[in-house]
């Protein structure tokens, strides 16, 4: 177990780099704010200094790298091939990566998506544990996926897979980022519950403490304190998001099947009041039989969990013991 | 290439039993009348009939034996659990098939649903060919669904994975078979396109050649042959349909990021009628990048894709060269 892997969590507000011991410890972090306004070339320089930081004050031997980054990613070719939160596309990442940290690292850096590290980190160390087929969903600012299936993370044949955030539930419905209507990220992502509650404020009648806010500045943390307080109508938007992510979890679990869903992100830090919904509409909606063999659970992992589950890429393509490393290397 | 096995397509209608050559010749073939109204182990004695008389005509090696089934399975253990069309629920099918054939084919027999023979078929010797990651989804009486993920039949958690036909569009549509309303198969199925057919004709100022039909008998090939000849009431509902079809595709492209839709089925015989309007609806709904990297194309097999498909789950289990499987048996 004294194996190890370096995790880089890259987002659109911060780059976390830990190392990460094989059984998930962290034991040593560097949390930095990403500066995206300066350009791709200096966050890869900051985020490979902070790696080559980490790799010196460790004498335990290092096994590889695991990115997560905030968008879609070629994770055959190791680039990011588009991450509207960091405005990048097309960064070779891996390859800018070893320029900064040394060429040996070439074939022991992975790059993927951050949903497909959290899935991973969830199944070995969190709420997954236990189990080969699961469907990983983030509720923050925006809402993605990541899934593990038979074991193995699936990509689709062109890194696609998982795309949950925009499943279109609604045709008629508001206008999304991605240009489409009534998508999932529309209905129920944390931006979705401040939108509703804001709405709802404009209405006759409406009584909410979350009228004693400004309402041009609620969010979605506003609603979810409103109603943990027993606020009728910060809990009927609860209930409405979660409905919406019910109805698209649904089609998951009549389409793959799934044994475990696990909700994470942001907004899963109102545990049930988002959960219960959901739990009760993909009941609903999915057939019996899928319905019963799918747990709908939050995740298991803590503020950790992106630089934990990146860290996770290296050990798939490690699979020798430990002494078997130390010989081949 | 001189490998052969057995393929049985049990359906509702019709058993069909063959004996397939591994590059997908049918070189010997028993079709009957399921009657199932006789009961499970009177159709399974007949089949069980039928392979032996396969078995005994032939001189060439049978590797083993591939029953797809209209219904629910459990392709572990080798049980039907659920068959509606058959009217058979938690039919052990491989031990029956065993007791009447040999037990020395215990570990040769695979039973698996009709709609994953199909897809494994059509990545075999259809139109799946050279692809690896595939959805089929046969549009009859009713829809179901079969996928290849990496190149493997992928069942889920429990067998319950591909579910297509119950994904509901339709929250307050029509009551399904299944329970629930506005499912894919109330709003796509032949069944579907023939009650609208119906319910067309009962508008005022219906202008159809489908007129000239008894409105209780129509079926959805009428509706297609009025289509092909020019009718537009016919025409829009296969545009209808095609549009459920489509948006429920949509999902599986964004979150399964397939490279083939292969569409199959007695209705699909209907070519770019239902194909056209499925193509535009899906990449309408589905993102962008993964809309481009899937193709949706009509079912290459004809008349025997179920023996053939039911055939081709034996090759997989199969690895060996035929020199080695003559070594080792």
């Amino acid at each position: 177990m004294n194996e190890y892997a370096v995790g880089v969590d890259l987002g659109g507000t911060k780059v976390a780099t830990a190392l990460v011991r094989r059984d998930g410890l962290v034991v040593d972090q560097v949390i930095e704010p990403t500066q995206k306004e300066k350009g791709f070339e200096n966050v890869i320089d900051r985020t490979g200094a902070s790696i080559r930081a980490m790799l010196e004050r460790t004498d335990s031997p290092v096994v590889g790298i695991g990115v997560g980054a905030a968008g879609s990613t070629d994770s055959q070719r190791g680039v990011v091939v588009a991450a509207s939160n960091l405005g990048w596309e097309n960064v070779p990442l891996r390859e800018m990566l070893c320029e900064r940290i040394g060429d040996e690292w070439q074939e022991r850096i992975w790059v993927d998506k951050d949903t497909n590290a959290a899935v991973l980190g969830e199944m070995m160390y969190g709420a997954g544990r236990g189990s080969e087929h699961i469907f990983y969903v983030t509720v923050g600012t925006g809402i993605g996926g990541g899934m593990i299936l038979d074991g193995t993370i699936y990509h689709g044949v062109s890194d696609g897979a998982s795309d949950f955030g925009h499943l279109v539930l609604d045709p008629d419905g508001i206008i999304c980022g991605c240009g489409k209507r009534g998508c999932v990220e529309t209905l129920a992502s944390g931006v979705a519950i401040a939108r509703m509650a804001r709405e709802a404020l404009n209405a006759p009648d409406s009584t909410t403490i979350l009228s004693e806010l400004d309402p041009g500045l609620i969010s979605a943390y506003d609603v979810a304190v409103a109603a943990m307080n027993g606020d009728q109508l910060a809990k009927d938007i609860f209930i409405k998001a979660g409905y919406w992510l019910g109805r698209a979890l649904a089609y998951y679990v009549d389409l793959n099947n799934p044994e475990r869903i696990i909700i994470g992100g942001g907004v899963m830090g109102t545990g049930d009041l988002l959960l219960e919904p959901v739990r009760q509409t993909t009941h609903k909606f999915a057939l019996p039989n899928n319905a019963a063999a799918v747990q709908i659970l939050p995740a298991g992992l803590g503020a950790d969990s992106g630089v934990i589950g990146a860290a996770a890429f290296v050990w798939p393509h490690h699979k020798e013991s430990p002494q078997e490393y130390q010989e081949a290397t």
